[in-house]
């Protein structure tokens, strides 16, 4: 395989674009009809493009292995997610728009009760509403300024979530969750997994028990859990990589967290799959590469409801034209995993994959779902390989070896 | 790709049940009939099972690359056999019963014959029969007890075939056999690649004399030759990687053995695929996993018999109903490598696969053969990975990051 160096030798510039769309967790399982969500859908223009594309499936991680959405991305962004764990507590930040620097560690916490014993009696505070959230964030920021040499501050995120930055010298991220999992256990301190993580889980220690102090008075939220406290991955950009300016069009927080991880721009304030066409219209002639996400298939998979999968899969379809008729090169869709409304949860199986180009093989198959993309000329991939074939695709990509 | 250790982090225990069932070198090649042996077979059930499966291909090692049942079964265990290479010597120790230690090198050994000049005029000693192996193999256990400070045994196999297992501190594996390959050849003595191994090939030339000494008065069993010196190799059980506890259920020394290597319980005294299903029965309760293994396919592939290896199957295929009963939650169909009969002999044609689990895609073939397979939605994958689909199907396995 090519690996990360040599491809980037390989990177030619061009004034190609490329239309990534990501349908997240797409891909199914036969319910009762026999058929998947991608089958019962209405979904013409995206079988008619399937008709004239390469089709394919791709595995997000490796064979049975079900993802989260942010190894999943990652890999269709061409890293190798094994390689570059990215920690939820930096996820978290970057979904709120916190763009990490070097020196800082960012942790994923909760607004939780305990009793004066030390008893986690609710791991979310009994869900407090967003507006409690930023109070108590006021309070803390106000209150807890420093710790040591460490800078601390909080940000609030929905319901009882937050996210605790440390900025510091010598911060680093061995470090495991204080979380006791289940409520009516004794709660649990941060503990570093290495020497060189022992500043790092002293000043965190330090943060939950000056937290005890500030929130003493609180009812519900009177401490916190940390979770998942990491720092940003060195990991190149699109840019660097690919040379690609890169766009992202997306709704979740989560979403556009890896997009900046992975140095692409962000569009702000899309709520809706309309939103997100008219921002890829506004924005088409100013990028190289766009990242379309679409949320809800994936909501509406974990919620087992294939009426509601189906019907996003069906709003989608209709815009398809206008995305079309914009032109791009290269156009990809796909998903980042599936998540089966049969199983109301992510899993393993492998995702439907369409590549539209100029330079395509020719596919017996015009539908796109999941048993037609398995005949596909693309056969089963890591999804890692996705980018390269969408690089070849845009003329992106000089021959190796003479 | 996942890789061990990751993998090893996401193994959840379960109470579900796991069915192995490899059809030993199944794969096979058109013959003069136009037709493989699954083609010709008639399996109806296998075939309603297909119907009902996700299908694919595997490929033992790699494409092009005809195995050996060790790594071609280590493979199917899911692991890596390029990186676990498991000396000849270990499998025969292994498939007579002898459990090795750390401390131990065993070589698979003939007897032979040699004349006064140290020529080989006879590489299996006139397949001398079990009984006479016996009476030898006291005698040298009688014998030759210890050399220098290595203990020696011998244990008897079938005909002209034996195992020596070796005793001691410092004896390492880096050892080429003592076999000349071809008769009327001058004997060879046992020679150490590198260093360290200078001890073990000086105390296994020490045992070729000691043994000439010893046999001086036979007429055909007057010298061995040694083969596949090696240590147990140093790899993780299934209980260990997978959380599996594990039963074998096989017919021939080999196979016992090697599932013994990666920690399995081998049930005894099995010769049919009759005594197979009836083990299978008495234990469904008692382990998590179970390998089915059934050789004669591949005896008859070896062979060139086409008639009687579509029997093998079809004698399994009838039993196949018997397994279903049993409930398994995931049930694997597969072969190790394939012997087709048109070549007599192993070949690197990848494996039929078929997987039956709560949670499948559809596949449109609905045979048990090597095209229908081809076609499968698994598509064509490193066995190796099989075990991460059936631990997915059979819910052993936590998701890959958040």
């Amino acid at each position: 395989m090519i690996g990360e160096d040599k491809l980037k030798n390989l990177i030619k510039e061009n004034n190609t674009k490329i239309v990534l769309v990501v349908m997240d967790g797409a891909g199914d399982l036969p319910d009762e009809s026999g058929k998947t969500a991608l089958e019962q859908a209405d979904i013409p223009n995206m079988d008619k493009l399937a008709g004239k594309s390469e089709l394919g499936l791709t595995l997000p991680i490796d064979y049975g292995i079900t993802p989260g959405s942010g190894p999943a991305h990652l890999s269709l962004f061409g890293y190798d997610p094994v390689k570059h764990e990215i920690g939820r507590g930096v996820l978290e930040a970057y979904g709120i728009g916190i763009e990490l620097k070097s020196n800082q560690l960012a942790a994923r916490a909760n607004f939780a009760t305990r009793n004066k014993d030390g008893i986690i009696l609710d791991r979310r505070a009994g869900r407090i509403p967003t507006e409690e959230n930023e109070r108590l964030c006021k309070i803390i920021n106000k209150n807890i300024d420093k710790i040591d040499d460490v800078k601390i501050e909080v940000y609030p995120g929905k319901e009882h979530r937050f996210v605790v930055v440390f900025t510091g010298e010598n911060l680093h991220d061995g470090l495991l969750d204080a979380d006791p999992e289940e409520v009516n256990k004794k709660e649990k301190l941060v503990q570093n997994t290495d020497e060189k993580s022992s500043k790092a889980a002293d000043i965190a220690n330090k943060f939950i028990k000056n937290l005890h102090v500030v929130l003493a008075g609180e009812e519900k939220a009177n401490t916190c859990l940390l979770r998942g406290i990491a720092k940003k991955p060195a990991i190149n950009g699109f840019k660097e990589r690919y040379g690609l300016n890169a766009r992202a069009i997306a709704t979740y927080p989560m979403y556009k967290g890896l997009s900046r991880i992975v140095g692409m721009e962000v569009a702000e304030d899309l709520n809706t799959i309309e939103d997100e066409i008219t921002s890829l219209k506004e924005d088409f002639n100013n990028f190289d590469f766009f990242y379309f996400h679409i949320k809800k298939t994936d909501s509406y998979g974990e919620d087992g409801n294939r009426k509601g999968k189906v019907k996003v899969m069906e709003e989608f379809d209709s815009h398809l034209p206008e995305i079309l008729k914009l032109g791009p090169d290269v156009i990809c869709v796909t998903a980042d995993h599936s998540t089966p409304t049969t199983m109301s949860a992510h899993s393993w199986h492998p995702n439907p994959l369409l590549i539209y180009g100029q330079n395509l093989r020719k596919d017996r198959g015009s539908k796109f779902d999941e048993s037609t993309c398995a005949e596909g000329v693309c056969g089963t991939m890591y999804a890692k390989n996705v980018m390269q074939l969408l690089l070849a695709q845009s003329s992106r990509l000089k021959k190796f070896g003479a």
